[in-house]
């Protein structure tokens, strides 16, 4: 499928650049002057939209964004160096660690992946899926990139 | 107001206890198992509802929630010792740092909070607003409580 957006807003995830924090007061990102991003193809499979992202500069190591997965998309493997908090907030989708069942996830849903857990999540095959990630990066790395979710890897429906 | 909910469920935000990392795999916490908890009298002004709370143990150190303010309802002012990163999802809110002009703030708006920046955040006097608050904890303490936000300083209106 033809992307929406030209080449210049393809870029990987984890090179969002740490905001420098040289305000002492409240910083308002307005949701319009905010970049959409979509996933690599490196690093996902399938159209996937990324908004409100942010990356915090030392002595915090929070980033996050608010990620839409359309239909069938997913991430690739992938595991975080201090783990991951997922907030599920639209649709229907799917989680999985390495040796476990895929589980399904729904709005209101909150997933925690534990540091150094190789998983996958994404949409189900039915319906698009959007989730606030946030996660913490140790010596600035948040997220290691592994191999794609195959098809035969991916859940076939939300039948579990 | 009366609330809805009976004084076994009203307690303090900071009291959250961190999750245990008992699991080497991905844990889902379903929407219809999480508690609902109100914000505090001693922190908040109003009806303030908590969801989806999250706390995560070390070498983790963030946690947060998803929160909703009905209309005039707002925290009491703060600090945090890492700052705070705030996505607004619903409504009409405003945030405001120490001795700086309150901020208009609508769903897609991303808010950084520096850290130990003295501020309040809460819902426009005639619409509800909701956020997903998310901050990091350092030796254990995520927030400071500090004096309530008056009507004298609460703003009226969102005409800025």
């Amino acid at each position: 499928m033809q992307s929406p957006f030209p080449p210049l807003f393809i870029f990987l995830l984890i090179t969002a650049p740490a905001q420098a924090d040289t305000t002492n007061g409240v910083v308002v990102t307005k949701s319009a002057s905010q970049q959409v991003s979509i996933g690599s193809p490196e690093t996902f499979t399938g159209e996937v939209h990324v908004t409100s992202r942010f990356q915090r500069a030392a002595p915090a190591r929070i980033g996050g964004g608010d990620v839409t997965f359309d239909a069938k998309a997913r991430t690739a493997w992938h595991t975080h160096p201090l783990g991951q908090t997922l907030i599920v907030t639209e649709g229907e989708g799917w989680v999985q660690h390495w040796g476990g069942k895929a589980q399904a996830i729904k709005p209101g849903d909150v997933v925690w992946i534990p540091p150094n857990v190789k998983h996958w999540h994404g949409a189900t095959s039915h319906s698009r899926m959007r989730h606030i990630a946030i996660s913490e990066s140790l010596n600035g790395k948040s997220v290691e990139w592994l191999e794609h979710v195959t098809d035969d890897q991916y859940p076939a429906d939300t039948s579990n």
